[in-house]
């Protein structure tokens, strides 16, 4: 965060709520967002216990929900509470973000916390944060005498929906989050069916039939879109959610560590926000900074070193079986010549970064046996020249991207780390894509339990000591921590577009339109855009899998999937056949001062346009799902009286993700604010436009 | 290892035997060691269980005991084997150990390896070597195409011991082995109650009634005396034993790790050598070099900067609540003033080093609540100034000794250890006592599991690699590795003499005299001898625990537990009261050209000699039990026709741990090797001697 202007921030205690004494009465409090469409509503009922319901323009999607928990050291329910003191307060307030999707964000919400006391004596601080765009609350366990060192059994939290919403789900999964997203009703729900046809996925753990993952979409039947996730995951596990398919509750499912417990926490600690966006525009989810304003600022104070950047890599060689990670096959793919030839296409191509996987020692045996010890990740294979491709990387004003794939082994990773970071400081490499592919060890330790969201965090901290950015495979689901440590510029964490490639479901050509709502909502993800060649039988026959998108959707991407780090995913062979469409990623920025959601449906489509950072340019991505889409698009979002060149990627008249992907026209038109733009996307289709003021 | 001379090594396949032609027929084949007094036959029966069974002088003391693996990955038990192929040969090479208590070390053996093929298919070799003085075997799996990483889900090693044996046991646990020795049949062994007794040890995971641990000591009826205990224990779980109380057979039952197995393994591997002392004369199995013999040669090749030292703590203050570990109680032990006081009581009395525990932040809440990050490692409290007491020591001729206490916290102390290690060579420091207090971190490991058997060897290693000497507190049991890391010098791992201050059972007089017998088995003892004062209520009135030995026995220990570290355990103003008794501290070294065990019963007894390293000085311990005991010890280990000044330190007339322990008279007479000395020991009594050759 560059700078926070704090406008006003107003504490006062509710007035004329004198609660301690009428400990028997039921007791309501209520507050509503700032532009008083959402209000919530928190209760303590006469046995103790305390929910919330939250209404969105008077309609209430989330029925009295329990909050609470239950520990297993002390063995207690903390369920049974009576109020000891209520604070309100306002805050407005605008913060800059190292990068974004927009410079400035604003914060803005009525706040309310209740110091609670449950029956055993132990002190708990529920804070509510109501926004324009919906909720946020946390737990707080403040320091107290009795109550220091504890062990989360379960937490108790509910969210308890209204209706039997449509729900774009994926199973609960301790260990995995690369999953096809699910669209049913909730009460059609049936998780461990849905995993169970995950064939491509080499490692699941899943919940059971009644457990989703957040950022959980849903949908009433009246158009309200809702979102579930959480905020500022530190020091706890992820939450899953365990739905009632009879009442609609979902109720928190916190992953468990080795032993079966589910934190170890110490007063004073806050728990993560649990995050529920609301409105009647789809838009509005996608827009919406709720989870960043609930994250802490910047620890970092010197960002000077972070930068959103572009790169390709030794990387979709080895999954389509052109080239291979291991240097026993013959195939080696990250060789010094080959990463040579990366080198130059991304210095031609003013692309800032090239990954190279499988560039180091351990490639032969490093999957699927729990084996502690693969990597060291300071020992290049021989054919690897680090030294040479170094110098002739600086030389043509690159730098390669390091690759840490640790196969699970965070204990051997935690003890590399420090060696692996001043080595690639020794090489001049800031970023390093890190990989979690496998069990983890501490064998019983899970992807998404609180040792595991602890490792990462560690990882973003020790790579900050270095001045090396970060962005995690296969890690616990983001949470906007990329606020607090904007070294941490991305995440996978999500099906990424390399699943084209998986041999049983692959990808579906909706489920780029349902990731902003889903897993985008905690932050960028390396989704690996930019395939240009849609048949991946070109080097293993054998391959019945394929892209399934079109080319012009491919580039719409760039813009529609928010990242600080975009890959351009194919390999220069595929770019040279299309040079007049890779333009577009060329030209696409990676870091922006605002961004308009146009058009957006969850699993049908999204059109967003953003402004390049500090300048005036303009670019526009809109995809579609299976179906091809027509759309009128004003371009009320350019500058009044300002005269663009649109260049406009757009997938060709008999373009289609099946029969036709790569067929796309390039098409150049000067545009203002009052064009109205007739787009039509193909089936899997997409487009692309850049504007650049005249 | 300062120099191997291999003699003679005899490599031939055993003659005649066409054994893979017998396939139905069962199979033995006997070796027995260099003097024949112990004969190895293993056996491969019609069924193909492979058994062992062991006699000395034609006693069977071992009757046939399966060997074999359960494992759980790939799902198959390794039990129907048939012979491939045996080899057999003869090694017998000298040796010079870097610190010890010989000085050149004779490695005789008969070897026999028996390749296996069970009926899975899988290659196991079993590897015997029988010494004059026992038996070690181990399993190897060795490189082959259809088994190459692999889970072991039990070692079905027995040992079936031909009688009710006489045992010196204690309970079988995965996380301590600070227990008191009970002494019983093994018909008796009830390991449930004996660890129920044992209120003072904080972390107790007994494995069930009939689980003991090794080095386990046993006494047949005919009086032959037997030791099981492992070597080489590598990338393995300690091995307990299961008994069955009615056949006496023992089973090993390896230390499960978090999610219930045992070891994760790839081919090549070796297991730990299973041992089996055995000798007529208990002397013998205190003089043998069978575990040590069985471990690999050094791996650190410089070992100039390891030296065998002693050293006084700041340490039983707080023991005896003089001072404390944390700053917060206003009584902290290690500030800059009251270390300067033992750094000067070192020098003046020419002590190597001075152990400082309580010095870094974080003891006020370290132990009990499984709390991930306790210790840093680098962070002194304020009143302790490092710098300063660093230059005072270096002016005084002194070193500080490191202490680093884990609370159990692995993951934590391996995040730390690099840092913390050059934090030592900042300051001089080359010495570092560990400590394990609490439960394990990862969560669900033990201290006796794979995982951290492999922490202790890697904290051996980092350690080395900044030529840093290690001594651990709560390990694993040793099993001679400090052959191969000789810059661990030693361990707790037992019962210490600390233990004089725990409130319930504290020790008991007999316990020096079993401990040789068991712990020191696998390596030297941090046991902190030298306590002065005896009855523990000096500083905190409410303690009604006391030392329960007299001081003379205080002495002795310094010969009878051999350790290259050892500690002068109490603290200066109690040693000042005693100044002629401390002489013999002073004086006696921590390192041997020759030890001569003496006499020696377990349970009873101890009587050593040894020579001090490079000098012709002789220093003799004798100990006993509870009993008082005379003997006429002739002195014919000295050197012939030489005259020594013999100072003998020996209880006083009337003294007696319980009544009179401080009690002793200082004596000093002429003696030549025709000399015999009448000792007199008191109840709970010892004496010590220094043979200065005049």
């Amino acid at each position: 965060m560059k700078n926070t202007l704090t406008l006003k921030v107003v504490l006062c205690v509710v007035g004329g709520l004198l609660l301690p004494l009428l400990p028997q009465a039921q007791q309501s409090i209520s507050i509503t967002s700032p532009n008083r469409f959402v209000a919530l509503t928190a209760t303590v009922a006469t046995n103790g216990n305390v929910q919330y319901r939250v209404s969105y323009k008077n309609n209430t999607f989330i029925e009295p929900s329990l909050l609470g928990f239950s520990l297993s050291r002390p063995k207690i329910t903390l369920s049974q509470f009576s109020i000891v003191s209520v604070d309100s307060s306002t805050t407005d307030e605008t913060w800059q973000p190292v990068w974004g999707e927009v410079s400035r964000i604003r914060n803005h919400y009525k706040a309310l916390s209740l110091l609670l006391k449950d029956k055993s004596g132990v002190l708990v601080k529920v804070h509510f944060r109501v926004f324009n765009e919906g909720v946020g609350f946390r737990y707080e366990f403040p320091k107290q005498e009795n109550l220091t060192h504890f062990v989360v059994a379960d937490e108790l939290t509910q969210f308890n929906l209204a209706g039997d919403y449509k729900a774009f789900w994926i199973p609960g999964d301790y260990d995995t989050n690369e999953y096809l997203y699910n669209t049913t009703k909730l009460s059609e729900v049936n998780a461990v069916a849905a995993a169970a046809k995950e064939t491509d996925i080499a490692l699941k753990s899943v919940i059971g039939p009644n457990a989703v993952q957040t950022p959980l979409m849903l949908k009433t039947p009246k158009g309200l879109y809702i979102n579930l996730h959480e905020a500022a995951l530190v020091n706890y596990p992820v939450m899953h959610l365990m739905l009632d398919k009879k009442t609609f509750t979902l109720t928190s499912h916190l992953v468990p560590d080795a032993v079966g417990n589910k934190a170890y926490l110490q007063t004073p600690f806050q728990t993560p926000w649990r995050t529920i966006n609301v409105s009647d525009k789809a838009n509005d989810i996608l827009a919406s900074k709720l989870i960043l304003n609930l994250n802490e600022p910047s620890k970092i104070t010197d960002v000077s070193w972070i930068k959103p950047q572009k790169f390709i890599g030794m990387w979709w060689e080895m999954h389509v079986g052109k080239a291979t990670w291991e240097k026993a096959s013959g195939k080696h793919g990250a060789n010094t010549a080959n990463v040579k030839t990366y080198i130059d296409f991304a210095s031609k191509h003013g692309f800032d970064g090239v990954l190279v996987e499988g560039w180091n020692e351990g490639w032969e045996d490093w999957f699927g046996n729990w084996k502690e010890n693969v990597f060291d990740f300071i020992t290049p294979y021989p054919d690897y020249n680090l030294e040479e491709l170094t110098a002739y990387a600086q030389q043509k004003g690159v730098r390669l991207i390091m690759h840490h794939e640790t196969s699970g082994s965070a204990t051997n990773y935690e003890r590399w780390m420090g060696k692996a970071y001043k080595y690639m400081n020794d090489h001049q490499i800031n970023t390093v894509k890190t990989g979690y592919v496998g069990k983890i060890i501490p064998r019983g330790e899970h992807h998404d339990g609180q040792w595991m969201v602890n490792h990462y965090q560690r990882v973003a901290e020790k790579a900050a000591e270095y001045k090396i950015m970060v962005e995690a495979h296969e890690p616990a689901h983001p949470t906007g921590l990329h606020r607090t440590y904007p070294n941490w510029l991305a995440n996978e964490a999500a099906r990424g577009n390399e699943f084209n490639n998986a041999p049983k479901l692959g990808l579906v050509p909706e489920h780029e339109t349902i990731l902003p709502f889903t897993r985008l909502m905690g932050g960028p993800m390396d989704y690996t855009p930019g395939f240009f060649h849609f048949q991946l039988n070109q080097y293993d026959a054998t391959r019945t899998t394929r892209v399934k998108t079109t080319l012009a959707k491919q580039l719409a991407l760039y813009v529609t999937m928010y990242s600080p780090l975009q890959m351009a995913g194919d390999f220069p062979e595929n770019f040279n056949k299309h040079l007049d469409a890779f333009q577009f990623i060329k030209d696409v920025p990676v870091d922006w001062d605002d961004t308009q959601i146009l058009e957006a449906e969850p699993g049908d489509y999204i059109t967003i346009a953003r402004r390049e950072k500090g300048k005036p340019n303009w670019f526009l991505g809109a995809i579609s799902d299976e179906n091809s889409r027509t759309t009128a698009l004003p371009l009320n979002f350019l500058e009044n009286e300002t005269t663009y060149q649109a260049t406009i990627y757009r997938d060709a008249e008999n373009a289609d993700w099946q029969t036709n992907p790569a067929a796309y026209s390039i098409e150049k038109m000067t545009v203002t604010n009052k064009t109205t733009l007739n787009l039509r996307l193909a089936k899997g289709g997409g487009c692309a436009i850049s504007f650049r003021k005249m």
